[in-house]
């Protein structure tokens, strides 16, 4: 049976909350931790919205943090499927904090979060195929594939294929280090 | 002045947790990003007590969510300083997950936060440094090192002492894949 | 001085809720009054946005309750500004629900939700004017100024400008019920 | 089989809450939205003390938002069933401010929501009549029914008694109207 | 100057509270802790009722838990003064619950808090003289002086007054253990 | 069948929190209450540790508040068992607050809890013995007896053994208070 394939844009989720003082630390600056935890709210309804199923978090890329978000201010977060794997999809996630009071707006963070499409018993299982319908979900969708290998290479789970394009990377990395 | 120094142990912060049934999905498993803001709580306890100040969360390195953990189960979490560079400081985590009732104990996770060390007015300021005191704590220290050279290498701003320990550990990335 | 106009798709707000189990009554459906609360704070985003200033809840025109949402749905909320009067605005808000394990969506609430822009001491200052930009906006606009007539009308505040609205208002009114 | 009577004053809940700094705006005043959850579930608790079965909201009627309430302030919020129809009540409630440092109380103020009683299925399900015991509660109960018929109206599902009643409401509008 | 009075009444709090399921165990039981928290807001609302001023938890004492208290149910707290002494008062607190659903309500505790009047600084300061105004209310107020003497003795801070009230009650303890 | 023993360390138990503004009172000092969840939280991990079930709060005896705790402090909560009778346990619980921006660190409360040990039914179950292994262990394995003696006379409950044990306690009391 083929593999039923989605839209990118059909599990593009929007999320906005309002910084309250228990999500901010001494300075009235919102926590990291707490900031990771809204993202995989809005990441798990993005997997969820692709694979129609309950999804769980499987791991989550290297995140930095730029710019503080004050208190009151309003976190607007993004996020949508780059590309379905088996049982896993990478999520993209981007965040804005926006000051209304003097008009401000700013891009503080972006992330990609891995999800599994899990059964009632909580097993994997497979989800639909991820069509990229633009330029920019097409290039989304080939990164997709090498951040995936990168990761399964960190686990020491790489397979033959992934070897080719996790060697070009490395080499590519070299090329970078060496300007 | 010389800067003071402070051994690892001092930083050690433990928490713990039960998990509640808003803290997980559907399915009854604590959800990841729940985890991320507790894992967050517990390093910045850690970067506080190093650096005797407010301390902000710089970065996460990825993590990985291995096996899930139940509602009612507990979490302990601990944390302590790996190593103190000028502002920042890189935080180790490990996750536990006990259920008591059947007498299990599991590693779930572990993951790498840098936290920088901010005045009252939010300014980066210096931090204490790190003696480590084991074997453990020493390899540790040393491992900080690459792994700050690696996030600096990925964002684009790696030092010239740096090029060369990235440059090896590329290289030994390649001897793993070649095999 | 001449007043500002904005766009009313300027102040348009989305905010994504999953249902918990604290947000649920024994049945396991979301409780009214935790849905009212997401609304208010959808809606002072999008006033924030059009205002530009810390805004407050000034009324709630009545709300209907149709469907009941469950836990681990996805609620989805949107609001926009419809008109501006000179302190106040009517935002209109609308609630959908989503069970992707089902594929399902279904409109749930609709709301109209006055607030009032307020300087630092809480006192109410002049917003920007809306600027309708399609039929549907322009037709939301003229109904707000019904609405607020209706409003003034029951807390016995109406001018003379808006007797005669009301008076067409409650004529149409008796019309209805004579059919 | 006779349907039960319950007195007015057997549902009456109260109940007290310290506005705390999650609850506000970023002025310390209490949020809106927060203020009818709260009203939701003090309503919600006398729906089921006169229904003796779970109860859900099905709508609220238009709230006025007069007096701006402070953190740290005691809100005592009051509420009662004014009238049991088929399935619904209609629950009265009130909403009192206190600052015991200053020693002010002050009405905030006051709803009228409507609760429907249902089984374990979700079912709506008859409820006992309201007996009013009180000039008051007498007035009330009246009132109670005029509402219900300008809601039905408003539904478009206003049957030929409530139509009497709704025409003759609308005349004493426009009297009103007309001074 | 002459110290002010108050009537016991004018501290009496009711605190209404729905069982959620965060508030329990994994048995579905409302968790001890989290009543002891409702317990202490109750009683600071009657505290700052009776002082006219911010009060802080200065004691509890012993509290047992008969009667599990399950999800979904209503708790109802109640508190109020017993006794003023000159910066500090002892509230006397009662819960109940009820099941609305079976037409049940249960006496499950009763507590005693010891609350102490603060300024701004957070220094003591003197509190009104309670008046109690039944049999009932003057009972508590004598009993309240020997629990308090009581707690004085086990804390090694018992004044000559103190000492003859406590020798008086350790042999009435003597004489019920003799029995 | 003989009961099984476990050491008093094998319960030992940690729980660090950092005090936010929603736990605070108007003054900015943790709320009583809150801390009680906190020690019970931490004193039923203990309990479920030892007695490898769920387990239920039975009592708490008095505490005293002697030192406040302020906003973005460290609470550090330690509890351990120090006895087990047939179905229940005491618990100890400290806790201990940090400044680390003044790198200050204090004792501010113990508490005993007491914790029964139930079943899926919520039946009280037999628990394992207590072994306690230092001499610190022994004296609070020896005193747990003695307040549990004292908690059954208190409550009407005490057994022949007890008596002689309480007798002593009272004439302990008396001969403090003589001097």
């Amino acid at each position: 049976m083929e593999r039923q394939s989605k839209p990118a844009s059909a599990s593009h989720s929007i999320m906005s909350e309002l910084v309250l003082p228990n999500d901010t630390n001494g300075l009235g600056n919102l926590m990291g931790g707490r900031l990771l935890h809204w993202m995989d709210v809005c990441a798990a309804i993005s997997a969820q919205r692709h694979a129609g199923s309950i999804c769980v978090t499987a791991s989550v890329d290297s995140v930095e943090f730029h710019s503080p978000i004050l208190q009151s201010e309003i976190v607007v977060i993004q996020s949508q499927v780059n590309r379905a794997f088996t049982t896993s999809m990478e999520i993209e996630i981007v965040v804005d904090a926006e000051n209304p009071r003097i008009g401000s707006k700013r891009r503080c963070n972006s992330a990609f979060y891995t999800f599994v499409s899990v059964d009632p018993e909580g097993k994997p299982q497979v989800v639909p195929l991820l069509a990229p319908d633009s330029d920019e979900e097409r290039a989304r969708y080939d990164e997709a594939q090498r951040r995936r290998h990168f990761r399964l290479f960190q686990a020491g789970r790489l397979d033959s294929e992934g070897v080719k394009n996790i060697s070009e990377y490395l080499d590519a990395m070299k090329n970078t280090l060496a300007k």
